[in-house]
């Protein structure tokens, strides 16, 4: 196996004070490899960087024509939200269009990353519901096909037909049989794939606009509707949404826990994806805008992409005391 | 250089996720190395696993006597504290006693980490002052010395004589000239150090009781402190707080920023230093129970360990997902 390669720098001073190691590939529109670094047949869990992934099915089964799903829906459905109002709003209106609610979400409440939205909590005297979960889109997403399908309310289980049909839309794009998988945060199956499927299946994402087959016309969407709607994605100050922005339509991009980043990139007909091995987030966020850097996507010197790479460390009295960049030598 | 090892693994279901190298090096009461992992040598910021060395001078100037501080005032000098009211109501007094005030502090503002005390800010409609600051002790510490010295209020610039004072401290008891230093997230200057001179002092700290010389008697003092109070050296549910309890006497432990981890093991008359590469606090506290279970000071199956050791993955709906334990084979 190939170790991971030195990827991310945290300087303190004169010290490099911590060291983050990672894989990272680059595939072409033919699902080859453009580039790599460190091993790209690391198995991965892709966690939330593939939630595009496990939305196809939401349009192809015809749920999302169905219930009248937007670009906004859409959105949601591959978003790793901050439980903001524009995020649990959204989401609180969906799940009354289903006829649904609070209690029929399986993906456990979460304290908002928002910190309006916690504050208001914390004033109201009540707790965080499962809308404010930062996965609660995917899974309003989730229980629409379920209810177009017919199926039964415990849509998280393995060998419900939900978690059945985003299995079979995964291994079709990453173009590989998933070798396992795990129980994520919100209690969904994440299926395992290699770094280099991974990439291959963004890679297709971004060359979806060549093909007219059903899987191709929702990936188009999806990939329309976060690039669209960047701040329905992750949320203010986060990377996907900041990122995205300052792309303008050249990419969309998402994370996941435990270190993944993704990128589609129609323009470049190419796709990446970034595993950080210690699964460092801080890590993971200044990889993948290093990629993005060098493929002329993000501008190096745009504020948004100084806020992730080449990241001045300031500490609690705003003293700058370091930085946060690329290893020397990567990408 | 010796590459850091493989110290703490993060599985989800049957895939090694995650995975955090580094450094480990356990000293004798001769200041020789024992056993070590990675590189000893790695030169390291203790960060806030040093409070107790930066302590040593407001003793030893007399200033810990001359202004009545007993073991919690102590034990908050050796704090990262929680912010809690246990901890922000003792930093008040004390503050008041030398007839100064929050705006005397040089920390900055932090959001506490206790919950309570986060929600009471919010409740109030109120900010974090410095006293929240998590250094707040050690810098009460600073104000104390400089105070008895005469010295001006700017505590925390590299030339003030209680800055020099901790560095002289820290020399002698590393054993080492400190080759730079950094600016700390509270603003205090944190003097660099091999992973070896930073165990060698743990180890000094250790058998202390051997010798009768006062920075010695100051460690006793000091030591004693954070196994009396453990309380106050960090906070409810956190690993300092937790393993010291599960320890019962037997080792005070520090913790400090970007995952570095000591031991004091009096009984043992030794000293343990770890780095985590990376930086990861979860994997720090993994490899600092792991060894303290080895060296026979940590019940394996207590309660506190498993919060830190094995400690299952729970997601947001408290479904077990897979496990962070020791790298097979470490230690």
């Amino acid at each position: 196996m190939t170790q991971p390669v030195a990827m991310t720098e945290v300087w303190r001073g004169t010290l490099l004070e911590s060291l983050h190691l990672g894989h990272a590939v680059i595939c072409d529109d033919t699902g080859r490899i453009v580039q790599s670094w460190g091993d790209p047949r690391a198995t991965v869990y892709p966690r939330s960087s593939c939630k595009m992934i496990q939305a196809l099915p939401l349009i192809t089964s015809g749920a999302a024509a169905k219930y009248g799903l937007g670009p906004e829906h859409l959105a949601l459905a591959c978003a790793s939200h901050s439980g903001a109002a524009i995020h649990t709003d959204r989401v609180a209106a969906w799940l009354e269009h289903l006829g649904l609610g609070d209690d029929d979400l399986r993906c456990g409440p979460q304290e908002p990353g928002d910190m309006a939205a916690r504050d208001a909590l914390i004033l109201a005297d009540t707790v965080p519901c499962q809308m404010h979960n930062n996965c609660s889109g995917k899974h309003s997403g989730f229980l629409t096909m379920a209810q177009h399908m017919g199926a039964g309310p415990e849509y998280v289980e393995i060998d419900h037909p939900v978690q059945q049909a985003c299995l079979a839309a995964f291994e079709e794009v990453t173009g590989e049989a998933s070798p396992t998988y795990g129980i994520d945060g919100c209690s969904a199956p994440n299926f395992a794939t290699s770094l280099e499927g991974l990439a291959r299946a963004m890679a297709w994402f971004a060359t979806a606009g060549d093909r007219s087959d059903r899987q191709s016309a929702a990936a188009r969407q999806l990939t329309a509707a976060m690039m669209r709607h960047p701040e329905l994605v992750a949320g203010e100050g986060r990377a996907c949404t900041e990122l995205m922005r300052a792309m303008n339509g050249r990419a969309a991009i998402k994370t996941g826990a435990e270190a993944v980043f993704v990128a589609i990139i129609p323009g470049k007909r190419m796709g990446v994806a970034v595993k950080i091995a210690d699964g460092a987030t801080r890590a993971s966020e200044c990889a993948i805008a290093a990629i993005l850097v060098q493929l002329g996507v993000l501008e190096a010197d745009h504020p948004a992409t100084r806020r992730f790479m080449n990241a001045p460390l300031l500490n609690r009295r705003g003293i700058d005391c370091g930085v946060i960049k690329p290893a020397a030598g990567f990408p």
